[in-house]
């Protein structure tokens, strides 16, 4: 699905074209895509809400890529299976990328922005960044995890959960359905904040579920992109810790009585290869759940218009 | 110097009257006071910008206490030399407190509030929350460390300083002055940005003196009591790394553009013990500088006007 | 159970005996005792192994207790439920104290030794040092948390566990039990190495039970008290990892080999009391299982020349 | 300077001879040596103490190497200063190399044994992996910083130094000369425990220096060989502190007595690029002193012999 220039989705701008196929370079491996989970973010790419400049289009979105290796110029075999997230590749020798950061690294490119993505049939993929899928993971349910669940993941990791710890989640959509999962997973209490989303917070067997925090929280995380919310969040949790705001909102404004006393306030830039493989170790081994839809990747333009008008539950996944 | 009841300083509030010395308890020491700092704080306790309940006056002021132990009820011995901060005590046994952050005790009582403080001639500490003075340091120039020394200590400490990190100082009054010889003194290099005191930062032995932030800081520090400066600060780090507020403001609120990619915004309740005898054995042989004018304890309505004023260089100390 | 002065086992040197009730002083609870649990450290005070100054006797041996408040100088209320461990008090102000770290305390106090220990109807203790009991648990069963659980709490907790790390735990006994249970219950995979305690080990959920280690883990426990094993230990973790020796052994001896990679060794003292309160925390939330059988206080001395002869099973727990 | 074979280093095992130019891949530059370090190790892997496989020879020693770019197939430009240290290059992708641990990774190359190394005129190497050098710096006392330098800084950045923590130093020869030096400069006291070497120690402005440890150190780091030193080492730091062991013995052996009370014993694999990289900024801008001799790359097996006999003072640089 191929985009010559950034247009309103129901426009239809995402064409179901012949493409040539990607050039393999030394170090690549070129995925026959299986699933591509599809992320808010790309209805932002596609509709121009992220100025982008015109070498890089024609475009291809999709930065939740699962596939089968069919060609390989590197140690990755033919046949395995791999993933790719929203970042692509990273230089490898700046101060991020040679401290286990390379979420940072200001040199990293972007799959689906600055690579075709997986709202195709084949890609091309840097051999040394993509993360291998384990043999009891289907590749539908899998797709999401490269970047709505290693989100989640990161902002989970940031809070140093001990066990018990009663953890307040701010907005149970997807995220937030992985997040209350790997809290839980991780040895504390996942408590979510939610008045429309009873029911996913009850699928991810939430310890608390109320419409209103209770407070004394030993950490928040804060998925909704409100900034209101992250007031709410930071007035909540104990003195001494921390609120992780892995969302995307136009500032953070917070009355200093709810910041002082030493809380933290941070946010998440997504992408460790870590990480990745953590929550794909997870999933394999734990049998941390996704809420998926399978869709035709020829029905791309009309599912994400489905995803602007709010219709889409859980996570659309585009099957080639 | 007695405080009847709150009221603008120019009224001078404070009376010189003698007071019935306080009873010493188990545990407590009877000091007699040789030193004490004034802090902004002691201004707005007089001023009423802190509302206190009347249970609490009269009030004696004074929270940057050093002094002689004349009495004791604990293991301390008479002609021990012996300070205090803001933090009198804290409950010994909370969640912080067993944490080694007793300064987030919800227990915790305040030296100049819940307790008379050092704008006197003798106060009762309790013994096991004063700090020994090392014999090379002199009272005066001591003082200041048990509230303006140690938020900077606690402040520069949060940010884990690696060799050679560049870390920006906002705000060079007493706070910045300590802040700036500190990160020198823990391996950093401190950054001084300021337009009016760089003979201060200059004195202080500061790496660089900018007036505005040339950016790629690997921390930053914001004494200056400024929102907007806290949004200058956040822009002007590195990825991945942290802003310090130790200043009291209204509000925390920065764009968004300058708290991505995993910045950490975070507050300081300064006061913990181990803090206090560290800055103290920096001091004793480190020659960390204190900028002290002394004045006599009967003078302060008229030193705290000055302050007010804004015509204090350096800190006062009151000498009874 | 009076014990007048060092002596084996066989001798049954416990006498019961009517012991002049302890006295309250400020500060203190008395605390009549419905469970204590035999440790195998009260073999050793008992027989003389840790040699012990005279002024000590008679002694009171016991410090795993349980009990229910009767008198109080202090804030805890008559009729709530506390318990203590080895550790009795500390003295709240050396740098071990006031930085979270009481067990490390060189004037801190034991149970059974300096003040009269659970082998007996009463205890006085410090109400600043003592946990209060959740509701939901038995005292029986809570008893042994006290020093076997919080030992394998402290060490399951520095070894910083990530999701789904495999944890090697050699020497599955009482503390095993509990250290499987609580890596588990902590996000990681808890791998049992034991030939005759496999029961114990599936009883607590292990991830894998083998015979010998296979290996490559995150992480290892060594509870046998075993310099051999503290080898095996350290050979087979992965490099730069931890290996945490609560066991007390005659030395840690380790072939370079096995030592370089930046792996971690690593000794455990027990007895903070944010560890116990987290451990009754989980046991009271997640139904963390004690293996315990209840006898007769009277019959101390059979209990303990059972235990000598290795005939114990679970952990015993007197009740008087 | 060719070794055709591992033979002792009396009988002169090292060729001056020409050698075919190394072939310039992709991704790497040649250098043209200006100094090359000459590092215990080189005296090893000479004179067969480390068994190394045929297929290694002939072989070129050498792994304190800087030089300049004098041919590039990467992003590093012709003219260029670089350095490399025994890391020569890692996998990039293994769970070590993408936590900021390459020198963990299983699949490590070594300069000096799996690629021609330092004795030699060019040297082919990996773009990712070289440091440049600041220009202040000189090439022949920079030398010795990518072997030696390193691993003391590593072994000083694992004590996570607090200001005015006492640090103790055993063995004070080259790696002990840049310890003592960078304790001081991260805002330790450096304690030097030498009988032979107090020269240097002073030259390194050490703040203790004695000949044996006055104990209560709040940590230690152990240069010399010699197991009998880390018994040492731990008995004279305080409880819960950590002895570094970048020294290579044949055994750690340590009486429990000394291991207690949560002591922490830790070895170094040296060669994090970005402990490379903080090393050279540290001795860019606070003049890390070097003690070296230079010496003619032909007289290496004069040198080396020399080493052998202990007649080496400081460190020795080879020069083309
Ligand atoms: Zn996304
Ligand atoms: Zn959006
Ligand atoms: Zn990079
Ligand atoms: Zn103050
Ligand atoms: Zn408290
Ligand atoms: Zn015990
Ligand atoms: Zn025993
Ligand atoms: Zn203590
Ligand atoms: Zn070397
Ligand atoms: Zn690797």
């Amino acid at each position: 699905m191929i985009l010559e220039k950034q247009n309103k989705i129901e426009n239809n701008p995402l064409k179901y074209e012949d493409y040539e196929g990607p050039e393999l370079k030394h170090g690549q491996v070129i995925v026959k895509v299986q699933a591509n989970g599809v992320c808010h973010s790309d209805l932002h790419i596609i509709e121009g809400d992220f100025p982008l400049p015109p070498e890089l289009f024609p475009l291809i979105p999709g930065h939740e890529i699962v596939g089968e290796v069919v060609e390989s110029k590197s140690d990755i075999q033919i046949g395995e299976r791999v993933g790719i997230g929203w970042f692509y590749s990273a230089c490898g020798k700046c101060e991020y990328c040679i401290s286990g950061k390379e979420n940072l690294c200001p040199y990293a490119t972007v799959t689906g922005i600055n690579h075709k993505g997986g709202y195709s049939e084949y890609v091309a993929l840097d051999s040394t960044y993509v993360s291998r899928i384990p043999d009891n993971l289907n590749s539908v349910e899998t797709a999401p995890l490269f970047c709505a669940g290693i989100t989640a993941y990161s902002a989970v990791r940031r809070l140093n959960i001990a066990p018990n710890d009663r953890i307040a989640v701010f907005g149970i959509g997807g995220l937030g359905f992985y997040g209350l999962q790997l809290i839980r997973l991780m040895g504390g209490k996942a408590c979510a904040i939610t008045t429309s989303h009873k029911d996913v917070a009850e699928k991810a067997e939430a310890a608390e579920i109320t419409d209103k925090p209770s407070g004394h929280y030993d950490g928040a995380i804060v998925f909704a992109p409100n900034s209101k919310i992250v007031q709410t969040a930071a007035s909540s949790v104990k003195s001494g810790k921390t609120i992780v705001v892995p969302a995307v909102m136009d500032k953070i404004e917070i009355p200093f009585s709810s910041f002082m006393w030493e809380k933290n306030i941070t946010s998440v830039a997504s992408g460790l290869r870590k990480e990745t493989r953590a929550i794909l170790d997870i999933a394999s081994s734990e049998g941390l759940i996704s809420m998926v839809h399978k869709s035709k990747l020829s029905s791309a333009n009309e599912v994400l218009n489905n995803l602007k008008q709010g219709k889409v539950k859980g996570r659309e996944v585009l099957v080639p």
